[in-house]
């Protein structure tokens, strides 16, 4: 979806098990022209799928581009089913495509650091059944909450970054999230080192994001300090896709609270910890649903 | 759409100009089953249409009812369109359908006593393009806005209520909203009256009320005082459409602000109007774009 | 401050540290008279203490009732400090008033059922620093959240509610709250327990209860099945003071969130567990910094 | 308050009518130090006034600046009040200080480019008595609104600015503000003409201005469209007194409204008015009720 993180389309996604699911998503994305709805509802009418959510948007309806996610629910999708779909309907709107089982959990890796609200929040939530994933692996440059996320049952992994060293550290994780058939999501849950391009570049899968402020503003370093120091009266949060380009990824979700002069940088950090991870919590939820669709540096959230 | 006052369903809505428009909306309810959005599309793919935007909802995907809206351009609509779908789609799958044209500009009738907020911000939104519609009547059972209404080129009519002669005021006011054709809607902008089931039966057409707190909180009169007297955080509005139960009709939007102890009734009240305001503004607009739905006294807006 | 459990006016609150501390709080309630805040920062700047903070308010400044909350820091307060304050300044203006250590954390037990969300983050919250105040207990009428709750170190007691038996059950749940010096504020995160009066006059401290839905709307059982009923388009939660009326105590804190047609009640529920988690967490914050005063029914929250 | 066009500091606010007036409000800069409250409140109380409300703030308890904000209700201020307090108090403690009379409307000036919306607004809540003021005089530098202005009993002034001829624009903008004894204050409601440092020296009164962003993303021309390209899920205003470097004056009052990839450029510009007529109305009301004082860059708001 991503530049070299799109994984999927044209295809079905990763892992997916065959034979038969009863609820499939799928995405399209292809430029704007008649009779694309008409197609694809057909494809699906003729298989006797049930629609049961569909959402559609064109950037603009003469010769823009044209988005769609229809989910549904079908008796059996064989082997059959991508390759009909690519004959009879892909290849005549130029579509790019991607067909997800909405039964099977994604695998999410989690990277943190020091804070752990962002982290336990997703733990937490994944546990309850609000987050439909598998969460088996956290990495973090600190030592401190392995007992916290192993009693989730999840792997905790110490990378320490070492001044110098962080080419081993990214290789050490690469290697970690590359294991046992890799991850559908890597989630930046409050993770304060800067990756390198050559790190999103090998690890296969979307990155998201969470950025302590309501980006454009206050991207970069110690954004409640700035805002504080600005003086302004609403500070927020940013979930985005990580691109190579720091803090100017595709935004998924954002979110603010008021605040007023009372508020020392301290007491900004405290309200703002409850908006990250809320923020954060709803993007990863959004596209773990394969609601987020990737275009021109901007999100299409169905 | 809502009882006595549903109009249009099964045919194109009232003074719909013929021959061709390029703009048009689909309105579909029906019970959910296989194959409906494929009809529709399908129909409108052979007509050369292009889906601008659509929307469906199904209140439970095995058995439930099926709302869609699909927004789509075309070169022209001749007579023919309305009876073909009727005859091909709409029986097949039992539909309650409504085709409006987008480009004609709807005819709204405003109610309104003392509190003018309403009333001059939907004549403002107006004027400013934001509203598309058109507003050539206020009724108010005072006459304080004459002058600020006719300002705006429209026509200002002073019903007063009379104890006991309510109905003599009704009957004017009917005799008011059906000259000229008749109106598409009736916006009750803070009209403090409380009008009768056979008003509305009389009508003939949706009827809008803003109600000045976040029902089913604070139904009826003096909502205000009430929240001041229970202490309540949040005041709010609500725009629903109307019904022979007071404050029990169908929700279309709602909108709240935070409030402390600090705020006296007169505050409330004061704070109230921005909100009011807006709610039904949004309200109004949503049904403008034939954007809203009423199922079992809930309403889908799409 | 609310009935029976009003406990600390009119002295130092309970179990205070002398000697000295370095800040404190004073919270005053009276009859509305000129003189009030001279008497009072006067009475403070004598004995050298720095007002950091300073809030009033007044019902009707023409002979309403008065509030205040001073902090102040201060070398050292002595037992000489409450009787002279009682003595000069209290007496003259028929002051209830209450003293109260900031440094001292306030002691507080937790009820909850079987939803865990709102307990969880009141145990985080106080880990991470943000609730400034110890939980040394948890009781529930299920035995789930055991493991949970004692891996933050607390003490976890499974009180079933056995039908028939609900006064055994308050009995023995009075008795751990009275043990060790009894607590400061019992806090019912989902706890889905109607208590009896009985019970609130033994426990001895003020009560605090997160109901979800924005009250009044939805008081009493299963508010967002109603609330998916009524087809509102905002769900809320209300944190409030328990008094024996279910429902109808004085409200803290409230929020909300936007919500459409599509969300079934499972997600309402989902969406809500958000907000309650949110509203009780600043209700409790406001009751720890001796920021909530009761009048009437309402609130004053500084 | 704001560099060069501090007025009123250490003296009652321009146009006092002396003798007697009945509600009064203190506002009050200085360092922190201990007695400052019992020192202003025994003043005041020797005076037999009442203390309606009283708001103070201080950036660091030990040693940092302190802010205050006294509203009283007193019998008569007679010429002796303003000299004794700078005798008796503000010398003490090195105070700037000022006196203003709540009964006294004040003079507001209004400049407008194209867009009414925040003009029309301002001009309706003053009719309504939400903005206690008087607003004499409108500024255009286009001839649109004359007749609704004018519907207000408001002089519009349309004032030219020609290309390379802005100097004399301003200079007839600086003659029509001095003239009649001069404005408290003036306000950008949406004038899109960058003012010259040497107009705001010579203006005499404090400059509001609206920028139609949460500042500081999106300072400068055209934001709307940046927040499209962007693709930020949140557009907002913000409410700012004017300095010399564009958008970067200290805030006064922010909100926001989400959005998504539905809505392009011109819906962004729509529901933008909603917020920016809100946010600067709001911020005029903190203004006139003298609840907002500047330091160093930013606002306090009581």
């Amino acid at each position: 979806m991503i530049g070299a993180r799109d994984v999927g389309w044209n295809g079905c996604g990763r892992p997916t098990r065959f034979p038969p699911f009863v609820e499939a998503r799928l995405l399209i994305s292809c430029p704007d022209r008649h009779g694309i709805v008409a197609a694809v509802s057909g494809f699906l009418a003729a298989r006797d799928a049930n629609i049961v959510s569909s959402d559609q948007y064109s950037t603009d309806p003469e010769g823009g581009a044209f988005f769609m996610r229809m989910a549904f629910t079908i008796d059996a999708i064989g082997e059959e089913f991508a390759g009909a779909f690519a004959e009879e309907v892909a290849g005549r709107f130029a579509m790019e495509w991607r067909l997800d089982d909405a039964g099977r959990a994604k695998r999410v890796a989690v990277l943190v650091s020091r804070e752990d609200h962002c982290l336990l929040d997703l733990l937490w939530r994944r546990r309850r059944g609000e987050l439909h994933c598998d969460i088996p692996l956290v990495i973090s440059n600190h030592p401190d909450h392995a007992t916290d996320v192993e009693n989730f049952g999840t792997r905790y992994e110490h990378v320490p970054v070492v001044k110098g060293e962080k080419p081993a550290a990214e290789a050490r994780m690469v290697e970690l999230l590359g294991a046992d058939g890799g991850f559908d999501l890597v989630v930046l849950a409050r993770y304060m080192q800067i990756l390198s391009g050559e790190f999103l570049a090998r690890v296969g899968c979307p990155v998201i994001n969470i950025h302590h402020s309501f980006l454009p503003a206050f991207a970069g370093a110690d954004p409640y300090r700035r805002a504080h120091e600005r003086g302004v009266k609403i500070i927020g949060a940013t979930a985005h896709y990580v691109t190579e380009e720091l803090d100017a990824g595709p935004i998924i979700e954002q979110d603010v609270r008021h605040v007023t002069h009372r508020e020392g940088v301290e007491t900004l950090v405290s309200i703002g910890r409850d908006v990250e991870r809320t923020v954060l919590a709803r993007a990863v939820g959004l596209h773990l649903e394969d609601r987020v669709l990737v275009h021109e540096n901007r999100t299409v959230v169905f």
